[in-house]
């Protein structure tokens, strides 16, 4: 094929990539700082290459388009983000970027039917202030910029100032989605960060979607007292009640699917010598089906209320983050599983565990992504990884991906 | 009676060093600060009221010395500590302390049979360097210099330095053990810090000894994974392990009495979207007899053992602190015992579930105790309280107490 993705060029770049913005401890490319920048401006490189000249939008996204036969017709978007959580992998969002920055070159020889874009989305991680999807969600829409305003970093700076200093201004980042008119749809190529395609030995496989959230905190309050003088039957130990509620917790997929997730537990005062007065569990829900997750949410909810009524505790729920599940659009998956197909014999499918741009952008536009396997399903972290066969074969589906949405 | 105890002076002594020493958030008498050397000023002033110079032992303990009749024989020695927590309350302590001075302005006024001494024992709280009873164990002779030397506190001030300008050399701490020759007998009046005595109605009570302690912290280590992408039948969740291990422990206590706490759990990396790799829970037992003690710590360790092995986790033990259980003189025990029975007409005795000066006494020398009950079993904290009328009884009965081993 003549647009045949140099699968070989990408994994040299996500290599370069790693050399220019990593360390011993792992990739560095926070957003908003100047290891970010400066895998920026590696990607303007790869792009100068190719006679393009990327821009960056309101919200701090950058762009490169690439022009088509009918160059008014809306556009084929291809990305990810370069951003990482700090000591994160080199293939968590570059590996997108990376493979889009392939399909641009892949296709910059000639015009293809219709524009062909490049995305890099600023801050999917929110790994500096905490709030992910930025840039897409503030393409999409979603994004209220009040309710990230105050926002500040672990050093005390403030996000709108941060912002300022890459010349995005927060009162204009909705500005971005003024661009959403000219985007006929979007593809991402991303690893799984799970252990499930390594388990099947799949190589590659289209995504329908990415599961919806559920992100509550439940907090305890019993009575502190002094661990030697306190009878067992005079406890209101609050710290016990969130330890009983997040096994019953565990639970709960065994009979709604998805997964259930109790990470974060604080006790307070927190000490060997007193019984925790209080406690806060914060309950991560997901599950693809929007139902099954107001379910589980119903349950986790029961857990709590049961842990503390048998403990004679209060007990209070305050909402951390929800995102409703987003399936993919349906003609660009079978797309999908038939590039996969295509590329290994099996027409794989899984649904994402993980948020990504690509949910965002589903919000307002035809959206798919397709995974690779990530090696013992490590992600955000220096291991992560993916074999070299497999990151192969993924960029090339994802090329005939691009190839056969082109051609429709 | 020639010498009863003015228990209403003691109460006033104890309202006004709480002036002197406390603010709106409680009791600020930390050792080795100068709040705390506030406090013993205060405690100087009293006893020079009765004639007496105080003098400081090489380890920081406070004595003031009453001639007896046979002022050849060993003394009889009453006290307690003056530093408390931070925010800490007004009677911790300083109840013992103010009653002893109170003592000896009983007999001031002639010579008791033999020497009656006070002592102030220096950081019984280990609340700046978190080594608690640091001036009884020194005069025990169970301190170890070398185990406290590298201690820092919160602002990274080194202890040797700290006692240093407290005129404290560490290297001699244990010399002030050389008093031990010259004391026959230790008693000690403390808040009980626990709700028992309240819950009974009982005013004052002896204390036959306190309880032993295991404190052990038990490591469970899985695998930190990703809260989306990680299936739950592939997770390996050391957070859960340690709630369930918890859940367990609480129960030891129905088959082998005492108690045990689980205050402490600490999971990594301990934020909502990762499932926990690490948790390490610190385990409090508690019992006044040895042998069962040692059955309980057994049992959480079968505990935490089969709680990693059910989710495949590593899991290892670290001692944090040890105590043996400290039985207190049985003739003095009887004697608090009628004493209570005098003041209140029931002779209610318990045994003590926190540590005190007076076990480390115990370790050496005759000891026992007396309790007053604490509101609401409230300790550590402004909140903490007792009736005046229980003040009262309580100093009064402890008066006679001393006067019952004096006459012995």
């Amino acid at each position: 094929m003549a647009h045949r993705m140099d699968a070989q060029r990408v994994i040299a770049d996500l290599r370069e990539l790693r050399r220019r913005t990593g360390d011993e401890r792992g990739a560095q490319r926070v957003c908003w700082t100047e290891t970010w920048s400066a895998a920026r401006s590696f990607l303007g490189e790869l792009l100068g290459e190719i006679g393009l000249e990327p821009e960056t939008d309101e919200a701090g996204n950058l762009w490169a388009r690439l022009e088509g036969q009918d160059d008014s017709a809306p556009a084929l978007v291809v990305g990810s983000h370069l951003d990482s959580v700090p000591d994160g992998g080199w293939l968590d969002g570059a590996l997108g970027v990376m493979a889009a920055a392939g399909v641009l070159r892949a296709h910059a020889d000639g015009r293809p039917p219709r524009p062909l874009a490049l995305v890099d989305w600023a801050d999917e991680e929110g790994a500096r202030f905490g709030r992910s999807l930025f840039g897409s969600s503030a393409f999409s829409g979603s994004l209220d910029p009040a309710s990230v305003r105050e926002l500040v970093d672990a050093d005390g700076h403030e996000l709108p100032a941060v912002l300022d200093g890459h010349g995005v201004d927060l009162d204009r980042v909705l500005e971005s989605g003024k661009r959403r008119d000219s985007v006929a749809a979007y593809l991402e190529l991303h690893i799984e960060q799970g252990p499930r395609m390594e388990a099947q030995r799949t190589q590659v496989a289209a995504v329908t979607g990415c599961v919806g959230v559920e992100r509550v905190r439940f907090e305890f309050s019993g009575q502190a007292s002094h661990a030697g003088t306190t009878p067992m039957d005079m406890r209101r130990d609050a710290g016990l009640a969130a330890a009983a509620a997040a096994l019953t917790i565990e639970r709960i997929p065994g009979v709604e699917g998805g997964v259930a997730t109790t990470g974060e537990l604080r006790l307070r005062p927190g000490i060997p010598t007193a019984v925790a007065g209080e406690a806060e569990l914060t309950v991560d829900l997901r599950h693809g089906d929007a139902a099954a997750l107001e379910r589980m949410l119903d349950s986790a909810r029961a857990a709590c209320e049961t842990a503390a009524e048998e403990r004679h505790l209060g007990m209070r729920e305050e909402p951390v983050w929800r995102i409703a599940p987003s399936g993919f659009d349906p003609d660009l998956v079978a797309s999908a599983r038939a590039a996969c197909e295509a590329a290994t014999g099996t027409p794989a499918e899984l649904e994402s565990g993980a948020l990504h741009d690509a949910a965002e952008v589903a919000r307002v536009l035809p959206a798919a992504m397709m995974f690779c396997p990530s090696k013992e399903g490590i992600s955000h972290a220096k291991e992560e990884d993916t074999g070299e066969d497999d990151l192969r074969v993924a960029i090339e589906a994802f090329g005939e991906l691009v190839d056969r949405v082109l051609a429709r």
